[in-house]
């Protein structure tokens, strides 16, 4: 299933995506949020699919998509994942996973703008793979990490490298900034992919090539992060875990090339779909 | 005013403490949440207890008493905010705030257990003043900051010094486990508290004293954390910014001691109350 929010910022209604066409499903749930997860929300839809999409309002395409998942209590993140992007960072591959957090106040939908912040010279971009938890995960063992998983999707990890690296402490600060995290155009469930372990990911700035990495390159697959995060803290349906960048970022570049207003983001992932932003300014219209 | 939140374990209900009595105010609004702040739940709670007491039910003083706050959107937190901390920790007082986030999953009642997560060697104490946000907050100037605070509640921010330092990446790791965040007994709006940049917080473990600090030494003001962190991030109504710990925590004592199961953690804040954590190793009843 490929599940979608549409509608207004901040008033979407969940749908599905059915053979390219879009149908309403609020009349079944409320949202993509933690008690949809919780309480089966996904077995419920594949039932409402079943019974044929005859009964369900179509939406129109030019209908504003958001985060096909609602704001959900926490985004972790997973840094320097890729063999490729730690080197060219020039962190050497950690020996665990790097983790941060990134606000939930940053969500927004997969072609919404990307607002420069205030003071931001370094904004960068990230095309990530992101996961979906479906269940409350503590101490979960990783061979039953996919048990957890609700599904997948595209996510762009921006990132204000000066924020991020150059503020001290953590790199939260530079993550969580308004608009900072796009993620869509749908959720998709495991079926609709083919294997995980090999979805070719790419991220374009004015229709230039940047990143075009595989999930082949790895430092950490899913179920491990999975579990190695819940040793940490319990995830909760609906939670967004963030599996990191391959290599092309603007940091890596020499010299680096960040984000300017009028750019033009573009990124996809096999079987998870494109995204666009544009880059505003602050107070840009 | 005193705002609690009472009853079982996520099916807290809203209340006020009155001259030592607990009342109930769950008729009136249905959490202290988002929602609660950003609609001028204050203020109406204002008007019901200016209206008198008298219509609301009482509730036992033996009710167990959850966080003060609904699980809001983040919990951010400061670091080596303390000039006395930052050099017991061999940390250099930082330039500017650092900040770290900490799942919110970490949230529980002031009298609950802590549990010490498996594999954990070195669990911590760190007593902090918590402020809890009032209204959306982005790019607050330090002068109007005092506007967007809701109250300030008494903070354990307990942390695991293994897992937030030794682990590789950022300090996340250490500090959002199950239980680490008791805040409580109750959220205090402002004018219940003297002068903020002048309140004792104090710490003991099994009765030994180990904190014993001022606000007086705080290394950034509230109004400034607030300024700040709202450059980096948006703050929603109900969100808790964790101000930073005093001198006295056991990674800083030679050698470090950390907590045990059985131990019993005490803290306070002038006009904020007392919490009281017993330790309890994971899978312990």
């Amino acid at each position: 299933m490929k599940l979608i929010r549409f509608g207004q910022p901040d008033q979407e209604k969940p749908g599905v995506l059915l053979n390219g066409t879009r149908y309403d499903v609020s009349a079944h749930f409320a949202d993509y949020n933690e008690q949809f997860f919780a309480q089966n929300g996904l077995q419920k839809l594949a039932e409402i699919i079943r019974n044929g999409p005859g009964q369900l309002p179509v939406v129109a395409d030019d209908v504003r998509l958001g985060s096909p998942v609602a704001r959900p209590s926490k985004i972790v993140c997973v840094g320097l994942n890729y063999a490729d992007h730690a080197r060219e960072t020039g962190a050497t591959p950690p020996a665990e996973p790097v983790l941060f957090m990134k606000s939930t106040t940053a969500l927004i939908g997969p072609n919404d703008d990307i607002i420069i912040p205030r003071n931001s010279v370094k904004t960068d971009w990230e095309v990530e793979l992101a996961v979906v938890m479906g269940k409350r995960a503590s101490y979960v063992e990783e061979a039953d990490a996919a048990d957890y998983i609700a599904g997948y999707a595209l996510h762009n990890d921006v990132s204000e490298r000066e924020f991020q690296i150059e503020r001290g402490g953590t790199w939260d600060k530079g993550k969580g900034c308004d608009t900072f995290a796009p993620i869509g155009p749908w959720l998709a469930t495991a079926d609709e992919l083919g294997d995980i372990d090999n979805l070719r990911l790419w991220l374009s700035v004015n229709g230039r090539m940047m990143q075009d990495g595989t999930t082949a390159e790895f430092i950490f697959r899913i179920p491990h992060l999975i579990s190695y995060i819940s040793q940490f803290m319990t995830l909760l349906p609906g939670d967004v875990i963030s599996t990191g960048t391959p290599a092309g970022v603007g940091l890596g570049m020499s010299p680096p090339v960040y984000l300017q207003p009028g750019d033009v983001v573009e990124l996809g992932i096999d079987g998870l779909g494109t995204s666009r932003q544009m880059l505003k300014a602050y107070g840009q219209n």
